[in-house]
């Protein structure tokens, strides 16, 4: 069965990137959590990453703030895709560090970034790529589609209601 | 097998594109290439978007410049995983608004970001998806992985041996 | 009678989105407001787009935020004039994101673009569109505008009585 | 008959402009063009701006770069819609200076802004503006959208025969 | 004697430029107040610039948010020295609006910009325009500027006092 | 008689900064002219700076590129109004790093700052200082700007003519 | 036995530079610290700049916030290497102001500038400085980032245990 | 003696590093060159990190662009000071992610980053690194501060010499 694995530079990341488990909680899939830091965990990152596609992951999800190195480090040590959130953690300059240095990764290494602080898009791009190869994930990711329409309409029903 | 579509809102995208086409052909990757404008065509959007996923594709790579809402539209009418190619086209401003218009995607409609102009990493990272659930693909990756490696050792190799 | 629609991605843009509603009542002009969601409700974005001007509207205020679709695809399915409200959401990153993905649109599909959260200067500018054919509705913007003037003469006249 | 006034603040600024003058030559719409520099000729701005409503126009398109007063200050003096075309000129900070200070009109004086150097769109919204109430110009611009339409159309078949 | 005008375009900009007129009158420099609206006024904002250099004043201080015009309207119908205060207004983009419209003004009318906010030091450098030409104000420059340098003096003592 | 001081970082700003030159000269205004480096030569720029205004000057023009310390260093050993020209030199990012650290001076130490390269305006500004005080430059100042006018007015006449 | 000299503009820096002052201390180097204005005690800098490297500073640390030219200023003066901390003071706009006016310095005068408000980092860095050529603080510097090694892996130890 | 290590992630990087290189050679210090991608030779990375301090370096100059790992990486890797210069390559956004991705490392772990393109600077800044505990490299430093002033004062003479 496929499996996802979310890695964050910093426990202090945890509350962001807790909406990509628990989208992936929703679509069923299991997800492995784990704090790896570019920066102070050298040695960590590497083991990591040049195992995770034997370690039976689908995809890697990784978050982190600032001089954002972590996403693209994954990316260059494993053959995976690598899913990018950049975090405005107190340290960024209003974001655009964490998205530039998660974004813009050199010809051979992509990084597939979602917006900043969009660990939930992370978890359902993860979904995505599983389901992209696993019609029973596929047809559950058409049905959270359907379940974001129906609010939509619900909402836009209340608000006609309202309206005198 | 596997297949990957690649739309682009005008054949003035086509010179960069193109970096997706070719490295998906060097992966061996079937590929099917079509312009469609989100502004222009609307409807040839939603016809293609609605169907892509019953049409045999595993992932869509959409490149837009501009107010870029290719990418996004497809994400929203597909349940596949979507690839978007910011591109610094003519009438774009640095490439920001190409780029913050698709990134920043709201929750629950994931658009899977990559580099400025960096459609032959859109093109690696829809073979990554493909590799993340056949291991014939996977293997392709990780022997391109060592040939960027072993162009860099030769590049060194050959600065050492300028050097006095 | 000239009539306005008011459309916004998501309910929680009416706070932004109700002072183009107030500004349009206090010119006596009729107004339909709607949830529409790019990027959740692509069909009803299709369906509300295409009739718009068959159903009477004279032109469509369209608010949104972030990677925001809304007002640009309605203008892709509309040929009516259409103005777009950037919206400093909770995921934008400081409104750049909006104010681009809504202003910089490809030659050919104009979006008419006022100021990040300028709801307001929506109304205005819908109300000085139907003005443009209609003499008494030209003549309330006039009169809108006389009431400007004598709010900011009024507050210098205070402000020179409290000085000693 | 509906007329649309083209000003900009510099002789200049036509190459840019020019694109506005030949949409709406093409829409058969009859157009003034003049030079009116806010901050060198603003006797003339006040004139102009005071009568423009009075003098036949429909609407103004007005085009400045660098620190753009030109749209909003005919704004400030005239009831019509204004719309204001940013234009990046060899003064202008890759354009964000024209873009800010057309688009982030106070309160209560809307311009209705078009992308950096997007005369052409601006000529398209005025017709657009006129056809609101004037059923045989909307026709034109729904004509006109078509054209598009069937310009990528034919793009896509070539770039199909194109490919081996 | 020398006199100066400080203009703003609202009430609501009195706390920022309140600055500007408190150290005007530390250097016993007469100052009139008033609020002229470039965009609500337009008509008094020219009968105020027209006669500001005939009605004694030495330099104006125009403070403005957001798509600020009235410094550079100010200056387009005044021969004397313009200064321009940046003000960080609800409306605006952090500023960057403020700072762009007021500073990018073209060729032939220029602007004396301060920093965003920096109403103080625009009171300041109207002094120093005074002093320019008159010796006892300029003077006073000079001891205002020994204040600071005191200050800070008696700071780093009282900062070596504390550490042990 | 008045005499302005006009100091640069480099020869390299010399094609910016004589635009400043030959305006002052348009004005038979006194110039002189000299290199001071902030950080390459910062004991001439203490020495001019602290003598310039016992050594005749009304104010000072001053322009740097990239990380830009001229200005803001001769401000806060001169009681003179300085002026800053930001440059856009080859070390510069766009110009940005010019603007903002010759604008954003602390409260207590003013640079009137002028446009990106607008060296001329910064001429200009100077010598309103100057006429602030003098009523003949005052005169040649008013006598500038109706050339601006009747230069506009000019092509605004040519553009008529053009048109058929 | 090694020195650090950490200077800044203004008592109102010390919350942050106090964190660079910590480390050192952590390290056992000695640190002196003083406020030195560029702007308001430019005597002062000139006197603590040119005899920093005789007075047995190894290093210095600055400091400052928008327009900052402390570093800058001293780097100048000094042959020692100069540690420049932008900080993101009240004035200043996100701190964009504070990073470019200190990080841009032209060639020939560097300034090794570190992340925003990051002054803990310029005191590891400063240490590294001192550790470049003293075993001693080398190896603390390599046991401080075991340290930081530890930290993060506790913390992923901890979130292992809290899943369920 | 001592040394310092040059790498960078491309030789497309070299032309920018070169400088660096020339500026130590003339400073008489032993350079050492190597092309080390931290996205495409990771392992590389490592092994010339862990062992930079006792391979004999006593700082490590590291050049990249667009998301700019490197610097950071070894830094993360090494207790050395690393000098990090942010590089505008072909694929970068104006050189604002080489900055960013270099600049905002987090807590811990400092890169001290120079000017964009500042390789020269980078070279100036390690001379002034093993100055700081060696005599005869910081009298070569004060002498190259000589030079750079001498030159300034040199233009300046002949500046004085054209004018008439």
């Amino acid at each position: 069965m496929s499996k996802i694995a979310v890695v964050m530079g910093s426990t202090s990341d945890l509350p962001v990137m807790q909406k990509a488990i628990d989208i992936l909680k929703g679509f069923d899939i299991e997800v492995d959590v784990d704090i790896v830091s570019a920066h102070r965990t050298p040695e960590k990152l590497f083991e990591f990453s040049k195992n995770a596609h034997t370690n039976g992951y689908s995809a890697v999800i990784a978050g982190a703030g600032g001089a954002a190195h972590l996403p693209g480090m994954v990316a260059s040590l494993s053959p995976l895709p690598v899913i990018g959130v950049p975090i405005k953690s107190s340290n960024s300059i209003d974001g655009w560090d964490s998205i530039l240095s998660i974004l813009q990764m050199p010809g051979g290494v992509p990084v597939a970034t979602v917006a900043l602080n969009g660990a939930k898009n992370a978890g359902i791009l993860a979904a995505q790529i599983i389901g992209s190869a696993d019609k029973c994930v596929l047809d559950k990711v058409i049905l959270y589609k359907e379940g974001l329409k129906e609010k939509v309409i619900k909402g836009a029903g209340e608000l006609k209601n309202k309206a005198p």
